[in-house]
């Protein structure tokens, strides 16, 4: 995977949660995805598609997913609900959106986001792709982006 | 959802499983899905967006998903490991694009197939979105696809 492909999204992550979320976040170490398991327990994702094929996951502590959806919501969510859920589908939505903004040679179309949850989930990228985790520390907890996408010769369906 | 989007999908999932894994399939009723729970262990989950976006989840038990890897593989599965992974996100991006290409007025592209597991993983679509479940049955045993599909009415990104 193209390094170049991850700037947007870091850049994106930092900008939705300082602006519309007014919470700052701390970068840590990018790394190459080691295992299958997200480290957190509620994740978002959404598929990429365009001149590079991808996906992109957004996983959240539960306290970050709370916190965030709380804000979104304007009211105090106590419990990973279907509000909840859709908030953390329409961030991971946004966070995609702003990284494709800034990727437009690649055409990125964005699918829609799902919400998977359950403390046992792994997602599984496929294993052609290494997609690369950016772990950010918040005041609200930890999170994590996962990013795997793949140039392709041609835009897929033309 | 329009109720057209459907058809191509369950036409794609028999021609799927009976050119190329040689395994008939017998589709029960199609239903709305009513709980986030997927049926089974193993769901591969794809993004598509176009004139429509949306997301198709191939919910497979793990006896067929561990049949259809090993056809596809031409070796005996007998674990959920890398291999696996990779043929059933394989297969859920073969029916994808099978219904894709009867669906081409929405110009839809699909993204790259992940692939969860975990007993206890749920996938919850966006609330504006009411996936339809189609359960299926085999020789092999059960499985289930899900669609959620909404229609825009500019593609996406243009």
């Amino acid at each position: 995977m193209k390094v170049e492909y991850i700037n947007p999204f870091i850049r994106s992550v930092g900008n939705t949660f300082s602006t519309m979320l007014n919470c700052e976040i701390r970068r840590g170490d990018i790394g190459f995805k080691s295992n299958t398991k997200p480290r957190y327990t509620v994740s978002g994702i959404i598929g990429l598609s365009g001149r590079a094929v991808g996906t992109v996951v957004l996983s959240l502590s539960k306290e970050v997913a709370l916190k965030a959806a709380s804000t979104m919501l304007l009211t105090e969510a106590t419990d990973i609900d279907d509000d909840v859920l859709d908030a953390i589908g329409e961030l991971t939505n946004i966070i995609a959106g702003g990284a494709k903004a800034e990727l437009e040679e690649y055409e990125l179309v964005v699918s829609l986001p799902s919400v998977i949850t359950g403390r046992d989930h792994e997602i599984h990228f496929p294993s052609n792709v290494q997609p690369i985790c950016i772990p950010f520390g918040t005041d609200w907890g930890e999170m994590a982006l996962e990013v795997g996408l793949a140039q392709v010769a041609e835009p897929v369906g033309s």
